[in-house]
Parts: C-alpha cells; structure tokens; sequence
C-alpha cells in the first residue's frame, strides 16, 4: 500500500504552514530531526548508540545533504513545520525553513519519535489525550542523565501520555513491540520519580488534560539531542521545533519486531 | 540471579585458553569485537548504524579503553579466545591476547552475537546442529552488499543454522524478539539466494551436518564488520576470531523486547 498522505504533508510545510504533527499521515513513521557540524557527528552518533531509548537513529545523512532514504524527494531544509537554530546552545531563531542557515558541514540524524507508536496505541484501543484535545504532547526534562559521549551530555527528555489502567498493558506492549521509536515506557506513574514537579507545566508542547483516574506514562523522547545541544553547546546545530516533525514515508509496520 | 560463569570463562581465555564460545556461560550475552583508530571510529559506528541487522551495535569504548560497562573488570585484550590483527585488511597475526598489539587510539565496538538467542531458540525445542556437533558455527560470506559509511564497505555475511520445518516458526518467532542480537532470520532455504554456492564449504566457522528435511536458516552475523575491514583495508584493525566470542555479564533476556 502506497500514500500520498506523506508527501502531502511535506509539500503543506514546504510551502510554509507550521504546527504539531500528531495524528497526521497516519501510519507513517515521524522522525525527530538534529543537524550539527561534521566535527560533532561522531559525538552525536555515539550519544544516540549509547541512549537508544531516547535516540534511536532511523537515519544519519552525508555532510552537507539533504536527502534520506526514509523520503525520497524530501528536503529536510524545507519539508518540516518549524525549526530550530541553536548557536553554542542558545536558541537564535524558529524558521519554518532553514534554506538561509544550511552549511555545508552539517550532518543531519533522525531520530525515531512516539508518535510513530500512537497508531498501534489507538489499533489497540488506547486513547490518545492530546490528539483527543488537539494539543501537542506533554514533553518534559528529567532529572535522569543521559550516558555522556564525547563532549556531548545532557538530562533525558520524555514525553507523558495519560492512559486508562484497563488500557496500560496494551499501551506498553504495543509501543514495546516498536523499539525503533523508543520502545516501552521508561517510567508509569509518580511524576516525582523522574523529578517532575507539576504535570501541568511541561517543558516542551502542551500541558494534557487526564481523567481521573489515567497513570501519566512516560516515554522516551527524541528531543533528548535538543536538550544535549542545549546543556553542551555546539557552536552550531539545526533541529525541529518539538512536536513539529519530519513525516517520512516509512511506514510504522517495519519498525515492528514482531 | 548473578552467575560465576561468564568471569570463570574470560579468565580461562585470559591464561591462554582458546576455541569456539557457542555453548558457553548459559543465558549471558556474547559479542563481537572490532577495534578501529579512532580516525576511522565514525565510519565504523556509521556502517553499525547503516547495517544494524549484521551490526547491532551494544557498546562503544572510549579511544585506547580496554574496558566496558557490559562487563565490569574485564580486558578487552586479554579475555577473548583468539583475535585477528589486520593491517591495511590483511590478516597478519592470530593471537590469544593482544596486549603488544593494543594501541592507545582504538576504539572497540561489542556487537551483538547469534550466540545469545541461540539459549532463546533451545528453550523452545529448537535443536542447534552445530552444538550438537561439537562444532563451530558455519558462516558465509553472501553476495549482498552493506549499505557502505564513508570509506568503509563490504558483503553482508550470515551464520547458518539448520532447523526441522516444524521448529521454523518458533526460530524465527524468538531471534526476531532479539534484536539487538541479529533479530530474524535474514533468509531461508535455497542458499543460492544469498549467492552462495555450497554450504559445505563455510567461509568461516565448521560445516555443519543437516538432517534430510532441515531448512538452512541464515542469521545477519556480527563477522560482517570484519568483511569490512577486509574489503576497506583501514590502517589498523582487532577484531576477535570468528566464533570465538567476548562473553559478557549482561544477561540475554535484558536484550528482549517483549
């Protein structure tokens, strides 16, 4: 089965809208993206193999390209909804593309991300809060270090889901299944135990409205390299606005183990 | 539940005892060695991260470490079996250590081994001929190529089991809930599929005996980054002998997905 659902979406951001991509392009793996020069590639790599469960990599381009495999046609300078620039960690601008800021030197890596995994969450039943209520997902930072690599170091992102106790296990099985766009959760419940003061103040996205009785379940996030390029200050460095991701036309089932 | 068995076994390799490790410190995570310059370390992590079903990368030393963290006080130079020391990709030297062969500029990659579901497989009623056999197991060099990274390239190579038609499903079912070990089968039946020509003849490794109705099943294998260093001749190059494996403290159900 082919979509153009995909493409569609890229050529909307190209053109210059913006805004979350939860829900969109259903069945179709959504990446995270983070650029940064050649000289920090190595670093960035060997951080991402050593925090998969935050930085699992779909893909890593050539210095200066702007192709992958994952989109064949896509620009990943164009073909997001928002970016980020980021210059010795300081967030300078959030262009809707990064034609102006591109070099030559930059490697890109994506990055898989959950919403890959809502798809097999809403199969099996699970509902999905923030797409219910037409927010972007509650991201926030943890008081859990990532493991360093190279000059590269920084706290664990997580983005948080309430999920129904009748529904738990399916959530955690289903996104288990997918270990390519962060596995199972890393954490269920107690938002102190990730040194989470207020559910209510997200760092990244929108606060969620749960139900009474929803377990706020916590999954590992691609904006993790966000927060390293924030805490180790690469001179240079691109990335997506969180929860504004590249949309590729790989699809959800080939990430499935089984 | 901790074990003995994986030190007990690495100080044996490490007072000079060598030979295949299939078999060996029951249910513990065996890997792959390849040491690189440190020049060379982001080509290599990248053909890891290219080829992730030959090269499932499970820890990445620091330039000129001998040690990991899979592994507490265990030396990379000393507590495999046997090595192979490569100079421009030719084989020069096989020792049982390589302390004067160390260099202070390698990086070392574990990569995942088929020797760890191979306890998955067995738990199941899966026979393993080769163990059976008292042998090596059987390992080919195919005609797929690895997607290359930078200036590393090379063949995909597969280890072959022999497994009864009946005992497929379970095969497959258990290495492809391990993926950080190879996951599942790359192929089964004719091996001409893979281009290779007789299974007699293993490239490395020891044939290995089939019954009449058993279906030859290949498995990425972990040797490929070896047929790299073949076939791209970096200056320098460790890698352990084939089948003689890095066994590790980790245990095989913490790579399970589900």
């Amino acid at each position: 089965m082919t979509s153009k659902a995909p493409k569609e979406a890229r050529a909307r951001f190209r053109s210059g809208e913006s805004g979350p991509t939860a829900g969109q392009a259903a069945g179709h793996t959504q990446a995270n993206l983070v650029a940064v020069p050649a000289d920090w590639a190595y670093d960035m790599l060997l951080f991402c193999q050593r925090n998969p469960k935050p930085c699992p990599v779909l893909d890593v381009t050539d210095a200066g390209a702007w192709s992958t495999p994952l989109a064949p046609g896509a620009d990943l300078r164009t073909d997001l909804p928002r970016y980020r620039v980021w210059e010795h960690g300081e967030l300078v601008d959030e262009p809707t593309d990064v034609v102006a800021r591109w070099r030559g030197d930059l490697v890109s890596f994506l990055i898989g991300c959950s919403f890959t995994f809502e798809w097999a969450l809403a199969s099996a039943g699970v509902p999905l809060r923030h797409i219910e209520q037409g927010r972007n997902v509650a991201m926030y930072v943890t008081d859990r270090p990532c493991r360093p690599a190279g000059r590269l170091r920084g706290p664990l992102v997580v983005s948080m889901r309430p999920v129904p106790p009748r529904h738990l296990a399916a959530a955690i099985k289903e996104s288990a299944l997918l270990p390519a766009v962060h596995g199972s959760p890393v954490h269920c419940g107690d938002p102190g135990g990730l040194g989470i003061a207020d559910l209510a103040r997200p760092d990244f996205g929108d606060p969620v409205e749960a139900e009474p009785d929803d377990i706020p379940v916590f999954w590992a996030c691609g904006v993790t390299p966000q927060a390293a390029v924030m805490a180790s200050r690469p001179p240079y460095a691109i990335t997506h606005a969180p929860g504004q991701m590249f949309i590729t036309d790989a699809r959800d089932e080939q990430y499935r183990v089984a």
